[in-house]
């Protein structure tokens, strides 16, 4: 098929998986639980909005999906869930998991500077954790 | 009913109206075109993800509203939507409408300081605007 992922977003983020018509991509931060679903869309769909309304439906239940391994699997005090775009305009919804302890709160984590790659091998357990808790 | 609006969601904002068991607001700042969506919700529910599944769908449905008449009404570029809530942490949804050449572009609206208060006769138009644009 002819869509992919923007460079931007593939080159800092580790795939988990493709789950109702989204990639979904684990931010290479270590700082904070911070997962990326990008779905198929329609060229120029850029905005939530502008999805067919069953298939805004689809992306949420995606996103719920989401909100729910980060907030079981981190148990964050809180989610920041977010669908921004300013810079890369392809589709992408933010999920972060956020807590009092962590380098942007109570700020939020898009504009912060704060970064710290994963090490491969918490990778490799989050994408069996995230493989386990939501099932193709 | 017990449903109270956070008194910080209040004082910064004017109301233009409620749909679908939300609350929409007009934040009181005149350089974003800026709503938020506070839902009624269960004490203590303070992520997207815990509302009740077809819950969730409603409050949903209110932000696709929202973010029609915002795309429709003011034409922004682009539109940034989020449930934050790190600082306020009764739910509360945004809908800002942003163009490159708005005073956070391309950055995001929260944390940024830029604020000028809408004159009067601007919030009495935008309420009218809504209540035409999304009857109850």
């Amino acid at each position: 098929m002819s869509f992919q992922i923007h460079p931007r977003l593939l080159r800092g983020s580790f795939l988990l998986g493709e789950r109702g018509g989204c990639s979904l991509l684990l931010k290479d931060n270590a700082l904070f639980p911070w997962l990326m679903i990008v779905p198929v869309a329609p060229e120029g769909v850029e905005d939530l909005h502008q999805l067919e309304e069953g298939r805004c439906a689809e992306v949420m239940a995606v996103v719920r999906a989401a909100s729910c391994f980060v907030s079981d699997y981190f148990a964050p005090e809180k989610l920041n869930v977010a669908c921004i775009g300013n810079q890369v305009r392809q589709m992408h919804l933010h999920v972060v998991g956020r807590s009092p302890e962590d380098a942007a709160w109570p700020g939020v984590v898009w504009g912060s500077t704060a970064k710290e790659g994963y090490h491969s091998d918490r990778v490799r357990e989050i994408q069996a954790a995230f493989a386990e808790h939501y099932p193709v």
